[in-house]
């Protein structure tokens, strides 16, 4: 493949790129794209870049770096209660790129923006000379005045969370160490691994967040620095029972082997779960409408006031700090 | 300062970042930001990125490539004839940044902002593990399907251009070899090293492409190969007659030392002017309207039936092609 004469830019982008194109991109054959949201809605918008080595592996399968890219995107317009309307592409290749890598980048691409129905607005390819990066900007739709914030929690709120946590954390421990947590079974790997390569943006749980939430954001920095986040910009702060944070079997499982885990499971990142605060009233209504979509929303604590850290309670009733709280990329 | 611990994402969002945000923007506080056009309007949308050794020299001043990064998706806007209301930033940076780079690039960067009315509305921080990478995502507006589009020039349409062309080719070659072209002044030195560092997007020249131009693209990868991609887009072909193509008395002076020089003027991409194609009966009125912006709209051919390359005739009346066409960074 890389002794072949590679295709122009114009030529990757008739042939890769613009069958992905949504109307407003007008077949990218021009310079921009058109976009207006519906009457009586806001755009919202948001960026997100991940770069090979840095948030993923550069082995990873081309069609799961893809749905990466997108999907740390959607989950944050889920979060914001949004619904996509599209996105733009920066891909910066690395050196030794070849088609058949972008042909299953693309193939992934498109099944993610088909699946949420995000289509393509525009984009740029150029030379990285370094790591791939993929940065992409989505634009999601609200009714107007309602985005739902992430620095608006109140004392008194209970704190919500999607699906499960920690699965990405130990999936990528299980990517770079295959021999890793051997009493693990087959499934059980599957499903880490899978939930490392894979966000699951929480998008049927967007119109629940725009109905009942107070503030919400998505868990993409591990949980323990995501929440110290939210509460930061609310100026509040936060007790969490860490028994109550939802873990999946193979999470379970993984931690009952090995009670150090807790730490990664909390702090490890990559999750693409939704995390909320909602009024002690609306709890149920909530989860009620979670459950409808298809979503399990799980309590796992309470917004308090002060100015310190969230406290996270083990089962013992020991109180703990995650100084750092999250992962940084940086 | 390599030395000093490095300040967090979110210490860098707040010092550098937070003051560039307009009202949409949300402080930088939130995961997304909000926008909407005014009502009747469409939102424009861009995206385009530079990397260091690629689109900029890496000991560019860091204000400097701030403000071409974002000036070449303002340049993008400006050709749809759509005024800014603002961006998104992915910056890359390279394992080597420091703080004092990072803080002369935000200058630029709120300097490029302020002077032209698109002020930062969100953006993401990354490590690129390789050369700096900065992604603009840009949004504009026009009135509701008024977007000028690149691909429906008509044959008979007359093309016109912005400003001069060539400037930032040579200035380019002035960076890389200070001693080259040793018979040109210290003036027109400065001119076009400026010219090659700081592109001037044509914004003031919106409302006259969208009151009268049939097409527009702007120049950035030289103007014979962007001619070349508004043509085949528009399935037509053009003629361009050389000499009328407007110079800088810089140019001038460098093309009379060295004839040669008329290729990389053509083809050498940076310039940042406008191409457009304008009926007959509309040249005079939008040449008109430019001046009063404050901007020369010269005639350079005209748009021709077929779908051959555009042919550019020189004084001897010999017609050329530029096969490649257009400097390719990819």
């Amino acid at each position: 493949m890389a002794a072949l004469p590679r295709p122009s830019e114009d030529e990757l982008i008739a042939r890769y790129f613009a069958p992905l194109a949504g109307p407003g991109g007008l077949g990218l054959r021009d310079d921009a794209a058109i976009l207006a949201p519906r009457p009586g809605h806001d755009l919202v918008l948001t960026v997100d870049a991940v770069v090979a080595g840095v948030h993923y592996l550069p082995d990873d399968p081309p069609a799961s770096i893809a749905a990466k890219a997108l999907g740390v995107n959607l989950s944050d317009l889920a979060a914001k209660g949004a619904e996509p309307r599209g996105f733009l592409l920066t891909l910066a290749l690395a050196d030794d790129w070849d088609e058949a890598w972008l042909a299953a980048f693309c193939t992934g691409l498109s099944e993610t923006a088909a699946r949420f129905g995000c289509p393509l607005l525009g984009g740029d390819t150029v030379r990285a000379a370094g790591p791939t990066l993929i940065s992409v900007t989505a634009l999601g739709e609200v009714p107007t005045g309602r985005m739902v914030r992430r620095f608006t929690a109140e004392p008194g709120d209970r704190l919500l969370v999607s699906g499960t946590i920690g699965d990405a954390a130990l999936g990528l421990r299980l990517r770079r160490a295959p021999g890793w947590a051997a009493g693990l079974g087959e499934a059980d790997r599957q499903h880490l691994a899978d939930r490392y390569l894979h966000p699951h943006p929480r998008l049927p749980l967007a119109p629940a967040l725009l109905a009942h939430a107070r503030a919400a954001m998505d868990v993409s920095d591990g949980l323990a620095g995501d929440l110290a986040k939210m509460l930061r910009a609310s100026g509040a702060s936060a007790e969490v029972e860490i028994p109550a944070v939802p873990l999946s079997p193979a999470a379970r499982a993984a931690l009952a082997a090995d009670e150090g885990l807790i730490d990664p499971i909390l702090t490890g990142g990559d999750d693409y779960e939704i995390l909320c605060a909602v009024a002690p009233e609306r709890v149920e209504a909530i989860r009620d409408e979670a459950r409808r979509a298809g979503i399990t929303l799980t309590p796992i604590g309470r917004v308090i006031a002060g100015h310190a850290a969230p406290g996270f309670r083990d089962a013992a009733g020991t109180m703990r700090i995650f100084a750092s709280g999250s992962f940084s990329h940086f």
